[in-house]
Order: structure tokens, then sequence, then C-alpha cells
């Protein structure tokens, strides 16, 4: 049995092997291997740095007394740099698997997106996590920023996660059994330790005393930093750090502490990068610089291919992120499609397919060269290429010098009715081969993705790694160079086959080729194949396949998709539906199994790639899923036994937001405001609803303090109608408490239930007015406390309870407001009406979103206090968008708005009016019924106006030198005006319809 | 070539293999791999434990920029524990040499004695620095008490110095230019770090800052220890205890503060320590207990031998310290004999040889028996034996009945004068062997060195582990069993020979038969062969060898000795010789050649043990003294560009003492100290040696500011003067400022010069009056400011100059505490009479110690506030002792003190005396010369007085009835008793001499 001592020693062995450095862990406590200076520091500027080293990674949140089978406040993280990217390191990452003896052609090694960022360090890159049979063991990153400056060159940090890989290696549930060295045990080597220290960050930690480490902290950085030593600087941003993360283990921070506290070690931790950069820098860099990869070179001449022939384009690259596959495919398919057609080389259907490795370009019958073309060089007029007696002026003299003919060769060409001398030139077509070899060399150097990064090529750019380019004409191989990267016939295959790069001898048939080593290059073979074989597993056991949710990612994530059939104990069934999807779906990417009724069965899909040894997959990723559904099942347990109102008075520890109190004071005051939204609706109450109300709201949010939702927060919700339900609740007040959190996204699900709108408008605009209210409005792309997402729910569900538009922005937020007031801080006026401001944008940008257009959105903006209202009015303006009566009613609307003085009132007296036009009119005004409310129902009564109000223009003149006269029409057309103005902006329409 | 990072693994392999658990160095900054908690609370309670780790160890104090070529404040160590010891961990440790390739066979490795304390800590052990060639690469111990508790079992801690063992195999000369991994340097790896965390350590730090993290981590310890956290409160003392060594290194602590902080972390790091075992010994000791190993068992009966044989007794041991070889062999020597002695076996004279591993006893001719004896038992008297018709008595029959014979059995004894019925009993001797088998056993059971030590063994204590017995008499082996061990008739030769373990078939010829196997067992001949050696490898070079302190060290320090000649560059005999001998001598143990004229050869005598590769040896000797020379000559070019005056700027940032200012004052006062006492000796100034005295006082201690008694503090003075005389003072102010320091310690040498003696006193007088001052008392044996040394050191000098008698003791601490007070402390009269009499109490001490008659002693005692007085007056009673005159004069003046009230005046009118006898002694008062001082001369003055005292007291009644009489007869007597007052306590003498 490997111990995990010997795995660390094999580890090292494997990477010193490979050039690494071997230094020690850091002597201050850190929280990831990441911020040892071995790699926070190194990774900076343009030295080569190997190093690997193992780093016991402290977590404070993470203590659970030791009686957690998976979570430990000190894991041990073995981390590996290499700087630059050597070009393959996913083949050196998998050869250490291989030296802790891991079979990698037998289990299923994935690389499985996972991008990472610590704004605390101006950090980020893109990478995965890799799975072996489902379980998490290493996070492979490519860093791309660090300390807020981009890195050149990146680096691979490469962070395997040695107690994971040693459960699964041994077999064991709880880290506390590893075999940790000789006839030792993790547990008995680290026990107590574990236990005593989680004792510390969760319940022992003096909360001043840590508070006034951190600040000496920081000032010893600070004085570092002013000191031009960046060394002890950082040593003091790590003991900064730690003592953040014990006060926040000990649920001492705020929201906005938190914020503050982030800003402080993030400037600190830039400026120490930066420091360290200059300092590598006056020192001459002295671990010398790293040389890029030399350039592909292009040949001076291109094979000519006899024949129209199959195209073969190959991109390979290390693992896309699902999405990214779909949509480089697109991408690939319309650049190639595009550049092809701007040349003269006949072809046919341009075909393209992707999987997480390649893209796959097919283009049939390319012609072997373009047709030579005629070109016309036009000259000057004939009327000034020629003297009178025939001879040629010096213009054309020159024209014909410059083209290299006589003036003799020169022809004539007529345009737009003026003769000129001209040359007529054959543009000799290109072989085919120059011509892609450009062509598809531009498509690679074009790509891009939605986040992009570099590795070790200079000049290239993408989601991931490219690798290799594969291009073929037939059976010619077509060069193309982009930066360091040059096409070969070759492919690479699964990295387990034997031959793992295989020669490829022609285009034709390549698809076929592909499948004869394991690779199904169309994502709709290997959708198909899943469903077929997922449905036939999922039926050997009386079953049918939930594919909601995940299908096409996992068809991205293989290039052959092998599902297996595995299960699980069926006690944990007990277990609320939705927290076994949700492991399954989000955690594991697992398809569910479920019964004809829709119940789940004990079983579930994972989708491996290629070959692998079933049986020892199936094992595998059945243990990740047991243990996963153990801790869940612990907690559910847990919790159960635990009555809802010390759940509840848990909410006291957790901080919410300075000087906005506890989260149980924001559920106090949720509770409350959805009392006082009620009563806008419905002053005298309104039964069974305000009792459902009313208890929903005592309940608010109890169980942010259960333990699966402290582990699982994404349940937040889910685990409050679970827990209620099975505490006696009712139906209704468990609905409530779970609609309260919605949506929880855009295009999430809304209330259902009137109690839920409530509580989830209660919810969205208290932390709407509080946080305006304290000023923590969000700024650029920071928006931390998710005020976008509360203002867009609180809008949606606005919009979904018309019923409710009483309830208008104004006044939630006043209330709101006035619950905030209650605990002691002010909301001013102003904050209130820039989060109106704020929460009107968000509605007009859903208005926008969905398509609306603009123009319309603009006109029913001023009803967006009440957007169920504005929504109403912008049906029935697109409705009415083609109809002539409106487009007349709108334009008359338009007259009159623009004659009225602003401060004119809408009366007149009658008596005045003499004029037919000005008589009919008013007759018509009258006609109008008063306190017609929506669009349509106003344009239906008052088209009746646009004849009148058009030949009232054409007829009366409204400056009438008579004051009285004057004041009356004026008076009749504010009259009007008035009657339109509350219906939505005339003005914005008219605008918007070229009236204004 | 290994690397760094190699030696690294492959120590950390070989560990492994011998089933040690492998730890991460501790996440918080450690002085040692002995604070971290695998270690220093690993070793506490019975559990069993075995780990090896690396532990970079933090020493802000060693920090030097990188610069010097061994000290780096951060200096990476290999830590192992064994627990219990294995019985063979010397031997082990050998092996994992090997392991780093290292050939133990050609090197010269040897186990230095080296005792470890760490007071802040409440821990110690015994065990050694093991030498690599000369070169210290090893910490080797026999952990014996941590957290103030006694350990059980003990642990073996083997720490391995890292950069010095790569410096070592590489032959590189500086830390920098380690090979640490592939294609890397130490210094590429670490010299950045180096640089910015010495100028951290040195320069940058926060005092303030520190100060409170001190006091912070403090509180957090005592808090963690009060919730019984053992873990959390050990990382705060960690933590304290770095936060103290910054601000040590800051040069922010004075002597105060840091007993201060001592006594703090000590308190904290014992309590930590026994709520570790407690909490242990809660936990039912997870890990399971320590088995000792079993008790040897002696035979049931004991092998007989025919004729008189050689007895061979060996005690085999670890290396035993140089002083306990010597001791121990004559330990053993006695106690064999004496046992022997105590028995009735025959046997020659016991001879006894020691080695480092072996203590050898020999005895010839021991008889293969003890001879049969009769022993009488005494019965009743014969007279109440016997009735008168001669039937015994009960009284005999019951004593015939007690001894289990009958009464006809017993004879007769006469005892002083009376007959007893009595029964001769034959007491059979016992074989040899069984004699030897249990006297043997006691002689090992009962050894006691200085300091003593448990191992493995249960029940065994000395000052190294025993690790075997060998026992024959003749060839027959003798059996032997103390605990644990059991006597085999097998010895171990050198560790690295072919075979260490060789059977020893017979006793005879023994001493032989080990220096077969290279071991010359006679210290006697060790040394011989090195003096004989040694001179013969000077005179090679035209040098004799300077033997002076080391030769009985080294003689013990090897079982064959190899002296090698090896030598170092001419250009560091530019260096005073004294610092060379230093080096050589203290660090080394190189015996130091000299040219005839005594001035130092660039050579030396290394002694290496038994067979190595010479070449070798020598040049890892020579590489070890250039390095230590390489050092000196650094710092001793440095002192020399730098002007006195700046080194003695450097002692204001030296803290002295609470209180008590810097060091730069404490200079201050000495100056001007000094400058009073000698105006105490001669008011009028005696003009050079006054000039000599303001130039010293003036540069006093500067050197203390010099790199090169920072560096090695014992050349304290020596530097002083090797430096003022280069900088051009004059030899008289450079002699004063090296006999100031004098004398350092008991028999050391003393001040020969006016000036300097008077610069001794002043620094004496100044710690003494400063320190008691501030009631830095001396308790105990605990003596942190080393006054009693400078108590003795003040005496000895007042003694060697009596010229200085005006200085008394009163006097000098009175000024002194006037000098303090200048600077603004007040010195009560309390603390100074306490310091004075203190000082008494050293001055009777040494006269005890010479061997002085306690009775004269306490006579001259009241003289010590000037000892110089005191001494003569001593040595005169000393030589009056056998007088009969001057026990005549003071048994006279004995019977006037008694006679005469306290309170009586020494006047009298003459005119009053009438009688004879009071005439006469007046008269004969009169004739006793005013002014005479001195004990033999006052003898000589006043023996006249004896016979008229003594007819006084036989003719005159004192008490006259007159009381004029009376009066004038007391007056008299009193001034015979003021006559004699100062010349010595009377009184005491008297009562000593038994006259009182």
């Amino acid at each position: 049995m490997l111990t995990m001592q010997d795995a660390l020693l094999a580890l090292t062995r494997y990477w010193t092997e490979r050039g690494c450095v071997v230094v020690q862990p850091h002597n201050t406590e850190v929280g990831a291997g990441t911020l040892n200076p071995a790699t926070v520091l190194r990774v900076l500027g343009p030295e080569p740095w190997r190093v690997s080293y193992v780093e016991p990674s402290v977590r404070p949140d993470d203590a659970r007394y030791g009686e957690n089978p998976n979570r430990l406040q000190t894991h041990t993280q073995f981390q590996v740099i290499l700087k630059p990217d050597p070009g393959n390191p996913q083949e050196l990452y998998l050869g250490s698997l291989e030296a802790l003896g891991i079979d990698v052609r037998a289990h299923d090694v994935r690389f499985v997106e996972d991008n990472w960022a610590s704004p605390a360090l101006g950090a980020w890159g893109l990478g995965w996590e890799v799975w072996l049979d489902g379980l998490e063991i290493t996070q492979f990153t490519y860093f791309q920023q660090a300390g807020g400056m981009s890195l050149d060159p990146v680096s691979v940090e490469i962070t395997y996660g040695i107690e994971r890989i040693m459960m699964s290696l041994q077999g064991v549930d709880h880290f506390k059994d590893i075999a940790y060295g000789p006839g030792i045990s993790y547990g008995e080597a680290f026990g107590q330790a574990e236990y005593e220290m989680s004792r510390y960050y969760l319940d022992d930690a003096d909360v001043e005393a840590n508070k006034r480490l951190f600040e000496e902290y920081a000032a010893e950085a600070r004085r570092m930093l002013d000191a031009r030593l960046p060394v002890p600087a950082h040593n003091y941003v790590l003991k900064c750090s730690h003592a953040f993360n014990v006060l926040d283990a000990r649920g001492a921070i705020s929201t906005t502490e938190r914020a503050r506290a982030f800003g402080r070690m993030r400037g600190l931790a830039r400026e120490v990068a930066q420091l360290w950069a200059a300092r590598r820098e006056e020192l001459g860099h002295p671990l010398g610089l790293v040389e890029a990869p030399a350039a592909a070179v292009l040949p001076k001449t291109f094979a000519d291919v006899a024949e129209s022939s199959t195209l073969l384009f190959e991109i390979g690259t290390e693992e896309l992120p699902p999405a990214e596959v779909t949509r480089t495919v697109e991408a690939v398919g319309k650049a190639v499609a595009d550049k092809l057609g701007a040349t003269r080389l006949a072809h046919g259907a341009v075909e393209v397919h992707g999987t997480p490795r390649r893209i796959v370009v097919l283009a049939p019958d390319v012609a072997p060269r373009e047709p030579d073309a005629e070109k016309t060089v036009r000259g000057p007029r004939v009327s000034a290429a020629f003297e009178a007696d025939g001879n040629p002026t010096k213009a054309v003299q020159g024209f014909a010098r410059g083209q290299g003919v006589d003036v003799d060769a020169l022809g004539r060409v007529t345009e737009n009715g003026v003769e000129h001398v001209a040359l007529v030139r054959t543009d000799p077509g290109r072989g085919a081969v120059e011509v892609l070899s450009g062509l598809l060399g531009e498509v690679v150097a074009e790509l891009r993705a939605e986040k992009n990064m570099k590795w070790n090529d200079p000049k290239l750019s993408f989601t991931r790694p490219i690798r290799w380019l594969l291009a073929l004409l037939g059976s010619t191989p077509v060069p193309v160079a982009v930066s360091s990267l040059a096409a070969e016939p070759k492919t690479r295959v699964h990295r387990t086959a034997s031959t793992p790069v295989v020669d490829v001898p022609t285009a034709d048939d390549y698809l076929e080729f592909l499948a004869g080593h394991g690779i199904d290059a169309s994502a709709e073979v290997r959708k198909a194949a899943i469903v077929a074989r997922a449905e036939e597993l999922a039926a050997s056991v009386g079953g049918v396949v939930d594919f909601e949710g995940v299908l096409d990612e996992v068809t991205n994530l293989v290039e052959r998709p092998t599902p297996l059939l595995g299960s699980f104990e069926e006690r944990y069934l007990e277990l609320p539906a939705q927290i076994l999807t949700t492991v399954m779906r989000k955690h594991q990417r697992y398809l569910p199994v479920r019964a004809q009724d829709g119940s789940l069965l004990p079983h579930f899909v994972a989708v491996a790639n290629g070959e692998v040894d079933q049986d020892l997959v199936r094992a595998g990723n059945e243990g990740v899923l047991r243990a996963r559904y153990e801790d869940a099942a612990f907690f559910w347990r847990a919790d159960l036994r635990t009555p809802l109102e010390d759940m509840k008075a848990g909410l006291e520890k957790l901080t919410f937001a300075d000087k906005l109190g506890s989260m149980a004071d924001r559920a106090g005051r949720i509770a409350a405001l959805a009392g006082r939204l009620a009563a806008v609706v419905s002053p005298e109450g309104v039964g069974a609803v305000d009792d459902t109300l009313a208890r929903a709201g005592a309940l608010a949010k109890f169980d942010l303090g259960s333990q699966m939702v402290i582990e699982l927060s994404s349940l937040a919700g889910v685990m409050a109608r679970e827990y209620a339900e099975r505490a006696g609740e009712t139906p209704e007040v468990a609905r409530a408490l779970w609609e309260m959190e919605l949506p929880r996204s855009a295009g999430d699900a809304l209330p259902s239930s009137t109690p839920g709108a409530l509580l989830s408008l209660a919810d969205r605009f208290d932390l709407l007015a509080g946080l305006f209210g304290i000023g923590a409005n969000p700024t650029g792309s920071s928006d931390p406390f998710g005020l976008r997402r509360a203002a867009l729910g609180a809008v949606s569900v606005l919009r979904a309870f018309p019923e409710l538009k009483n309830i208008t922005l104004t006044k939630a937020l006043s209330l709101a407001a006035q619950e905030v007031g209650v605990q002691g801080l002010e909301v001013s006026a102003e904050a209130l009406e820039v989060a109106r401001e704020f929460t009107v944008r968000r509605y007009e940008q859903q208005l926008l979103d969905a398509g609306h257009d603009h123009r319309f959105v603009n006109a029913v903006l001023p009803l967006a206090d009440a957007p169920a209202v504005a929504d109403t009015t912008l049906a029935e303006l697109t409705g009415l968008a083609g109809d002539a009566d409106f487009a007349g009613l709108v334009a008359a609307l338009q007259r009159v708005r623009r004659i009225v003085p602003a401060d004119t009132v809408g009366e007149y007296d009658p008596q005045v009016l003499v004029e037919p036009a000005e008589v009919a009119l008013h007759k018509a005004l009258a006609d109008v019924p008063a306190g017609v409310t929506g669009l349509a129902a106003f344009v239906a009564a008052a088209s009746g106006l646009t004849g009148p109000v058009n030949t009232f223009f054409d007829e009366v003149l409204v400056m009438a030198e008579d004051p009285d006269v004057k004041r009356a029409r004026l008076g009749l057309l504010a009259a009007i005006r008035d009657l339109a103005a509350p219906v939505l902006d005339w003005q914005a329409l008219g605008t918007a319809l070229g009236q204004g």
C-alpha cells in the first residue's frame, strides 16, 4: 500500500527528475500552495522557474473538528509550477499520476473546465479540475495574471489535492483512515491537531486580538513596501490574510468589512507583485530570460495537386470548455467559409465538427487551383490620352510605362459614359495549397473565445492552448504556419493510446479514421450515443434517464462517450430529490435515473471518455457520489434534529453588512416589509394569505443556519421548504419560504404564490434600500452584493404579478428604507432615487434583451415604476405599431404637445369656442370617456380625436388675437394633452416614430 | 553531484525506510526543528513516535544579508526523532551519512560532547555534535526533559545542518554556491529572500509593532491553555518566541527584558507540555505505549574455574565526554577494588583503562574460589548456660535450637573476660564467577557521572548510554545482568570496521587484542602517541607543538589517535595570534604549531580517530579552519577600517538593562567611576596614570561594537587591545582596555597595571551597584548577570593591588551608586549594603576555598571592606597561630573585653589608680606606641600588656566600691580594648580559639 508520505516522495521525485526545484512549505500559514512565494512571486517577470513542493494549506473555514470525512482545516497540496509552459504539461501531469501507481489507461482521467481567480491577489488563470473517475484530484491552471500584472511568460500551475488522491487510491471513506506513514494513520498523526485547530478557528480565537493582528500585519506590510522589500512585505500580506480567514471562520466579518479587507489586501498584494518584478529587473533577472519558441516558417514554394480533393484541417487543442466546443465549431465554420468565399477556389460545402480536443474542418471537392482572372486597369480618359494628331500624350505614356507595357498594348473601357484607355491584365489563379496555407493560418490566428488566455506561444491567444495543426488536401500536406505552430500530417488521439500521435495519410474518410482511433468528432454522434446507451442502461434497472441540464455539457466533455450505470445506496433516497440531483448534476455531471413516476431511482449514468476499465471507473464514481451523499446525509440528519427556531437563532451569528446588522436583522426586516407590501395591495388584509405570510416571515431565511445550506449554499430556499414541511409547517408556508429565494438567477423560476412573491420582493427591496443606503453601490463590473440580480429579480416578480401593481418601485423602496430606519440607519432620499433609477435601468435592459423595439421601450419607461403596467402598455404599443389610426393619433397628439406651453392648465371655457373646428374638437373630447387606463383602451377611446385635432389645426389659429379665445383654445389642447399624458411617453414615442 | 534537494530526498527516504513518519515543516516561524510539535510535543508521554522532517529554521540574529559564507537567517535542518531510543541510534545515523554518499570509513566521523539545554522550553538533553573531518554537521541528543517534564521514554533527536553538509560534500566555500536543485544554486533560489529578511530582522522590523505582537501572542497562548488546547497554544508560544527573536535581532531587548520574556515563554511552554501530556492521557494514548526492553536474567548456576585467571570486564558505552573518561576510569577502579576487597576472593592489582567508548577493567590472578571461612556465633554466658547440676538451662537449649544443633555441639569462647557458649560455623567460599557476577553488576548499576541521563534502559543512568558488557575470567564468561544488559564474550571495535562486533576468546592479553583492532585502551598510550607524532609532524615544518589546553581532551576523544598535519594560508597570520589559537583550540581542538620563537606557523595538528583517508580528512579539516579564519579575517578587516569611535558609537544600540540604559551608558559610568576611584587612592592625581585612565575610559568597551566580538564574544578585551594598538593608541591604553575585562573567570589572569585595575574595578562595581540597585539580585542557582563573578573579580583585583586599599567596598559601591544616580536611578542604601555583604561573602568563600582556617577567616572578616588589609591580617594571624605569647595576648584581651560594658569610654584619670597592678597596667599601656596598624605590629607592640593585664585581674577588684576608682579601672580596660579593636575581630577569634 502506497502511504501518503510515499506518495509525496514519489511526486517530489517525479518532478525533480523533470527539472523542478524542490522548496519547503512556507513558514507562515497560507491558504493554498499558490501563496507560497515560490509560486505567487516567481510566476512574475521573464525568468524561467520550475518548482514543486508540498504545502499544508490552512483554511480555517473548512474546520470541522475532524468530523467531516472530506473537509480539513489543514489539507495537503502538492504544488508544481512550470514556467514557461513546457508545451506538454498535461502529458507530464499524466506521467505523475503513473508515478503514483495510477493506471491512466484503466481509469477515466478528465480535464474539466475550471477557471481560477483570486481577486484578493489580483490573479486569475484558465484551466481545469482534473477528475479521476469523477473525483476532483487536481487543479490545473494556466496562470495569466498575478498581482494585477499580466504574466509573460505564463506559468502552468498544477495543484494536487493529496488527501483526496490518497482516499481514492487507498479506498477509504474518511481522511482519518488514510494510511499516512509506516504503521500510522492520518488521524493518528494529525487528528488531535485537526480537532484543536478547529476549536481555535471556529470557537476560541479571540476576535479582537485577531483584528488587531490584522492591523499590525497590514501596517508592517505597508512599511516593507515603502522600504522596497517585497519578501517580508509578502509574508505580512500572508499573515494579514490568515488573520482575516480566522476572523471569517469565527463569523466576525460582515460583508462590508470583507469588501474593505479584500480591497486592502488586494492593494498590498499588487504592490508586492509590482515591487518584486521591479526588484528582479534591478537585479538583472538572475535566473535569465525565457526564450520563446521559434516561429514556424512556410516553405518558399507550394506543392501542386492534380485534381479536386478533400480539405482536412484540424486544430488540436487542450480540453476546451464544453460551451466553447460548440461556439468554436460555428466560428471556425464561418471563418473558413468566408475566407474560402473570398478566393476563387472552387470547393464543396464546408463541414466542421468539434470535440474537447479538436476542431475538424472538412471541405470536399476543393479545386486544385483558382482559375485565372482578368483585371482591367483604367488609364487616362481617351480625350486626354491622345493629341489631336493621335499621338499619345505624356499622360498615357506615363500610364503605359507605369504598367510596363507599350502604349500600343492599351485597350479602352467606358465607365460612367466616359471612355478611358485601359490595360486588361490576367491575374493567374494560385494553387490550392498556397491559397489554403494562408487562409487556414489566418483562421487560427484569429480564433477567439469568450475568455482567452496565453500559453507558451508568443502570439496566439485562445480559450485553451492550441497544440497542433493538421492540414491535408487529399493526401498532400498543406503547410500552415501560425506563430510557433506548423501543420503536420499527424494528429493526436487519446493520450492513453499506445501510439498517442498518429500519421494521417489522407483527408478522405477522416471521420472514420478518427473513429477507428476511438474518437467521434461529431457532437451529434456523441450525443446520440450517450442518449441511446444511457437509455439502455436506465432501462436495465427499469428506469428512464433525466437528461435535463447536463447532456450538452457531457457531450462536449468526451471524445467518445462511454456511459456507465452507477448505483448508490437506497438509503440516500431519504434525502430530498433536489439535493441528490443537485449533487449529481452540478458537482458530478451525472444523469439521474428516474422511475416511470418521475421519482429518483438509486442509479445514475456517468459518461466516461473512451475505453476505460468500466468496473474500476464505475466503482470510483460510485465512491465519489457516496462520499458526497454521506456528507449531505450527515447534514440532513443533523438538521432534522434541529428545531427551525434553533436554526433561525443561528442567523444572529451571521454578520450581514456594516450598519445593516446580522442576517437575523435582515430576516426581521424582510418579514416586516413583506407585511407592509401586502397592506399596500390590500389594506384590509387577505386572511389566509396574511397568516402564511406572517409565519413564513417569522421563519424567513432560517435555513441559512442549517448545516446543509452552510455546505451547499445553492440549496438555500430548497432546504427551507424541505425542513419546514418536515417540521409540520403548512405547505403554503413551506412554499413561501422557498419562493422567497426566487428567482436566483436570470431565467430562474419565479414565485407562484402571493406570499412567496411578497417575501421575494421584500428580500430584494431590503437589499437595494439597505446597500444603496450605505453607499455600497455597484461600480463598473463590480457588484459584490448582487444588487443587479436583486433588482432584476424584483422587476421580474412585479411583472409576473400584475395584481401587485400598486407596489411601485418608489413605494417599495420607501417602505424598505423605513424598515432599515427602524434599525437605526437613515437612508437618504437621494440614495433611494438612485436605487429606483438603478432598478428601472435593469427593467429597461430586460426589455431590450427580450428584443423589444428600443423606441417603444423608451416610450413606456415613464410607467416603469410599476413594471407590470409598463409591460401591458408596451404590449399594446407593439400591437399598435403598424396601425395607421394609431400613427395618426400619435401625430395628432404630437401636434398638440408641440404647441401647448408646459405650464398651460387643461381647462377652458367651452362658451368661448365658436369656430366649427374648435367646437367639433371640444365635442370629440367630451365624447372620450373619463378614466380610461391602458394604452389600447385609450387608443380605442381617443382615436376619434385624430380627425378633429387635424381639422382644428388646419382651420383655426390657436394664437388668436383675443386673449380669451387664445386661452380657451390652448386650454382645450392642454386638456387633450393631459388626457393622454398618463398613458405613455408620447414625446419619446413621437420622437422615435420620426414625428419629433 | 548530489544537489541539496537530492540530499533532503535521500535522507527522507532513508528514515522512511526505518519507520519514520514524514511530516512537513511547521507553518509558523520556528528557530529550530525541535520546536516543531512533531518533536517538542511528541517526545512527551509514553507513546512511541518516529518522525523525520525538513525544518527551515529562522534565526533573526544570524541574519547577515547573505554576505557571511556560513551564516543565514534561515538555515535548513533535517530533524529525526526516534522514540524510544532504538538501542543503536548512532549506527543508524552513520547509515544515513552513507545514504548521502559519505564514505564513513574514509572520513573522520566523531561524536564530540555537546549538551543541549533550552531554558525557554524547560528542556535539556545530553549528546554530541557530530564532526565530519572537524566540521560540525549534526546535533545528536538524548532528549531528557521537555516543558520541565522528565521524558520517559527518552527520545533520540538527530538534527542535521544541511547547508554545512552540502558545502562540505560539494566543496564550496559559500552557502550561495551550493548546488541546490537542477541547474540552480542556493543563492539563486534563496539569495534575495536571505537579503530581504536580513534587512527586516536587522534594520527594518518595527520594534513597537513586534512588541505588541509579542503581547498579543502571549495572550492568545494563555487563553488557549485555559481552553485546554495545547496545539494552538503551542503555535502562539512559537509566534511569541519569533517576535522576541525579531526584537532581539533589532537590539531592542535589554537584559532584564530578556529575563522577563524568557520567564514568560518558559512558563507558557511548560504549561503547553503538561497540558499536551494530560490530553494524550485523556485520549488514552492513541499511539499505544512503548514497551521497555526485557530485563536480562542470570543463570541459576555459575561455572567453576580451575585455576587463577585474569579478570576482564569491559563496560561499553557511546562516546563519553573526555572528562568523564578519566573520572569513570578512577571510579570504576575504586569500585571494583573496594568490592573485591569486601570479598574473600584473592586477586592481583586492579587496573583500569578508558577510551570514549569503553572502560576496561583487568585484574590478574583472580583465585578460582573464595576460601571457606569460620564464623563463631556467641551464645549465653556459661554461667547462665548450665544449672548447678550441669544440665543445660532453657537459655542454652533455646540457643542450640535456634542454631539447629544439639547442645553437645556447642563450644566456648571468652569475650571481655567472660566465657560464653558458642557455635563455630564454616562459611563456604563462593566460586569466583558467582562472586564477580554480582559484584560487577553492582559496579555498573552504581555508575554515575557529573551529569547523568536515561536511554532505552528502564533502570540505568549514566553520562551516556551503556551499550554492552564484556566479562571474562580467563576464558570463562562471567554472567553479568544489569537491568536489560547482559554480558557477552564480545566487544565492539570501530563502527567502521568490517566486523564491528568481535568475539573475545580470553581475558589474557586483552589490551593487545584491542590494539590489534586499532584501539588503544590506555589514555597514556594514546597521549604519548599524540605527543610523539604531533612533534614529528611539527618538526617536519620546522615547528613545535603548543599542547596547551587541549591535549587531555583530544586524548579522550579517540580510541586510537591519528595526528594529521594541516596547514592554512599564511595570510591569516596577519590576524592576532589569540584569534587564531582561540579558533583552533576552542572550536576545533587543534594543536597550534609554533616557530622556535613562539610565533605561530601556518600549521596545526588535528587528531583523527583510527584509520582514515588522511588526505581526505586533512583537506576537510583545513577547509573547516579556512572557513572559520575567513570569517574572522572578514571581521578583522572590516573592524580595522572602522574608527574606534565608530565602534564605540555602536554601543548606543546595545541595550544593557532596564533603567540602566545602553551599553554606552554603562561604559560612560565605568570611565567616570574609574576616575573617582583613582582620586580615592591619590586625590592629587598621578600624571601619566591619569592620562591613560582617561583615554582608556573614553574608549571603554568599544570593542563590543566590533564585528569580531559580536561574533566571538570571548575575545572581548583581546580585540580592544588589538584594535587600540593598531589605531595608534599608546601601549598603556591598549593594555588598560584589555585588563579592564580581567578576570573573566575564576583563576583567570588579573590586571597588572593600575589603570587596568581601576577600570576592572569600575566595571565590576558598576555592575554590582546597578543591578542590586534595580533589584536584580542573584537567587538560588540563578545569576543571569554574573554578579557572583563580578564580585569575585572585584575582590581579586583589590587583593592583588594592596596599594589601592583605600578603595573599600563601601566606598566603591557608594561612588558607583552615585554614577548610576547621575543617570537617574537612585540606588537605596539597603541595596548597597546587600551588595557589599554579597561581595564580602564572595571574599569569605574565596578564602575558605583557598584552605584558610575558617576561624581565622571569621576573625578578619570585619576588615574585609578592604580585602588586601584583611589578607595581610589573615596572613599574620595564620603566622601567629602557634605562638604562645599571641595566645596569651588574645586571652588577656578577651578577659578585658568580657568585663568592660560596651558603652564604656576608653578614658580614665591615671591619678585615681593607686594599686601597683593597676599602675603597672597603666604604664604598660602607655608604652604601646599609638597608631600601630596591622596585626603583627600590634602583637609586637602590645604583647607587653599580657602580663600586666593578667596581674591586674588577679590582684585588683575592678568593681571597686569607690565609684571614681571603678570608673578609672573600667576606663583603663576600655582603653586597652579600643587599642586592639581595629586590628581584627578579637571576639570571633577568641570564640574560635575556645576562649569565648
